[in-house]
């Protein structure tokens, strides 16, 4: 038996929308959910015990980062990532590919500034049809990255979804480079389904659907891809300049994807684009945009954002949020989470990214209620 | 009623450490016990409920830190420290002289390296009979000092145990400017005392013994002293240039302050400096030791203490100390923390801080068991 599945317990009559249940080795996530990222291991400043109390229910790892320091073999002597970054509840990887492609063209914001291709020389010595071969950032030591190998590498950290090997072909690409850059994208996750297929291990493995902003090209790789035995479907490569882009991009392709199969939308996860996309059917988001707002300073409220150092918080003796019912907000003051910020204490990290989660966490129950209600 | 008082519970037959009990108005201190560094309101990287749950049962804040950032007006408009900061177990601050003068003239370490003037002329303005003006390095503003100022910052704040305004002289002293110096700081003294008397609010000031290592000025100023109305004594003042030095000079001191009241010694606490105080009879001991040495990978533990960038930690997988029941004992392997030191994650602060500190608080209470097995 499949210890994976997938049930839609309510479709919205208003929109795509739909509220769903994933069952995995490590427990249950409901959907939509957010995916919170902790690159190494960790969510930045939070420690695995004090992530799982706020009821995070999945968490993003980074096979890249982790394939480096401390390396995949030491965490499979640990007995799988779960075991060594002491997770109980589900864990997604995904390939490496996304962090070695970004070695070499830079994000699309640093190739809207012209930098894309800088780091190539340095980090990324080639890439052709086995896989990429780039140097470690640590040791200096040349890494061959093939679908077989990303899909080994996962093996080792064992987590419970896991992502085929891609390319990410810069933004800036000629339509008809971008067409052949998504058929190799096709044969190596083909190949990384293959080598998934060997050795299940109970994990389940979500196909990457590129084709960049090209409505063509996503379905064209979204009807690729559904042939093959993915458990369910994320969506990656570029997503365009604006969030406009993403969300047109997304009307046309998210009706293309097999609807009893859940999708994920790689990398995005900031509060208006998650608006957007829940009626577009999607079923879970990873970013680590409420981590990253937090250490800087903003923190989530239900009454609008918070800017931490701005002065009027100095004698807000109030909450972050009244209505919030996480540990910071019930213990803690705006004043005094101001002075922690302001006197630069790596506690206000801690406390703010508590709450910015616990916000995000409660956030999504609101929206699976709502979709419950036909309200979305 | 006074709300503070200190009882003996048990003298050793073997030396002068003795057991025994604070009472303040936030609680008991059993002691001998160490005290932890939370300078601006927090422990480094450990929120003041972690730190409470570990059992830490007196924290010490630094009124100048808080004075600057965020104004102790601030946190008397909060209601006080304990509330400003959620910590409902004791709190004690200083004066703000130590870190004033340390502007002025260094550390000692600083001024063996010949540093200890530098900043003079840009931070410490005046020192004068009244008082020290000195610049804020936060606004620039000038802010004066005085034993007066700094007891009403004090009150301000309203920590248990509070620290007369006294004057830190270089280590580089001659002697007659020791003496001259130390008449100074008796006279701050005298002024701190009658000024927390005006209105004491339960709270209990503790004596700062000066006189460097010059035991006949200890004499005299332990003597000068215990003939005000003092709740306890710290002993502060350059303390000398090495451990051997600072012993000789408690052995000297330690039997001349009076036995019925608590006696702190002011900023040692590292382990050998307390296995060699408690028997002379020191009482309570505060340090950023156990926390800063955490935070640069030393973890302290009952079989030799670990650097946790080590390599032999890469894949060792188990805990810190199997001896210790802190969380991160309980939930973390060493093997962990190391990656998590490696890759920089403030996840390993938290951990690491609250490791350390929950070991120095279980072998103070192990210290008191073998004080009452008349062991030591």
């Amino acid at each position: 038996m499949n210890p994976f599945s997938f049930k839609i317990l309510h479709k919205s009559k208003r929109s795509q929308a739909r509220v769903g249940r994933l069952i995995t080795p490590h427990g249950v996530i409901d959907t939509p959910n957010f995916v919170a990222v902790g690159t190494n291991g960790t969510i930045k400043a939070l420690d695995n015990r004090a992530v799982e109390e706020i009821g995070l229910q999945l968490m993003f790892c980074n096979t890249y980062h982790l394939l480096l320091q401390p390396g995949t073999p030491v965490v499979k002597q640990a007995g799988g990532l779960h075991d060594f970054i002491n997770r109980k509840l589900p864990i997604i990887t995904d390939s490496g590919g996304f962090q070695v492609f970004s070695l070499a063209y830079g994000s699309v914001a640093s190739e809207l500034k012209s930098q894309g291709t800088k780091k190539t020389e340095q980090a990324v010595l080639k890439i052709n049809e086995e896989g990429v071969t780039f140097r470690s950032y640590r040791d200096g030591r040349k890494i061959l990255l093939t679908p077989e190998s990303s899909v080994q590498a996962q093996k080792d950290l064992g987590a419970d979804i896991i992502i085929p090997f891609d390319e990410l072909p810069p933004f800036h690409i000629a339509d008809q480079e971008l067409e052949k850059a998504l058929e190799r994208t096709h044969r190596w996750e083909k190949r990384s389904i293959e080598e998934h297929l060997k050795s299940p291990q109970g994990q389940a493995m979500y196909a990457v659907i590129h084709g960049g902003i090209d409505d063509r090209l996503r379905a064209k790789s979204c009807a690729t891809l559904a042939e093959m035995p993915f458990d369910g479907f994320s969506i990656g490569g570029s997503l365009g300049k604006t969030k406009q882009q993403m969300v047109d991009m997304l009307k046309s392709l998210t009706p293309r994807i097999p609807q009893e199969k859940p999708t994920h939308l790689l990398g995005i996860g900031d509060l208006a684009s998650i608006e957007q996309c829940i009626p577009l059917g999607i079923d879970t988001f990873d970013s680590s945009y409420p981590t990253r707002a937090a250490r800087h300073g903003m923190l989530l409220s239900r009454k609008g954002h918070l800017k931490i150092n701005k002065g009027e918080n100095r004698t807000d003796f109030g909450s972050i949020d009244p209505e919030c019912n996480c540990s910071t907000c019930r213990s803690f003051s705006r004043a005094y989470l101001h002075h922690l910020f302001k006197a630069r204490e790596m506690t206000y990290m801690s406390l703010a990214t508590l709450h910015n989660l616990s916000y995000i966490i409660d956030l999504m129950q609101r929206y699976r209620q709502a979709i419950l209600d036909d309200q979305i």
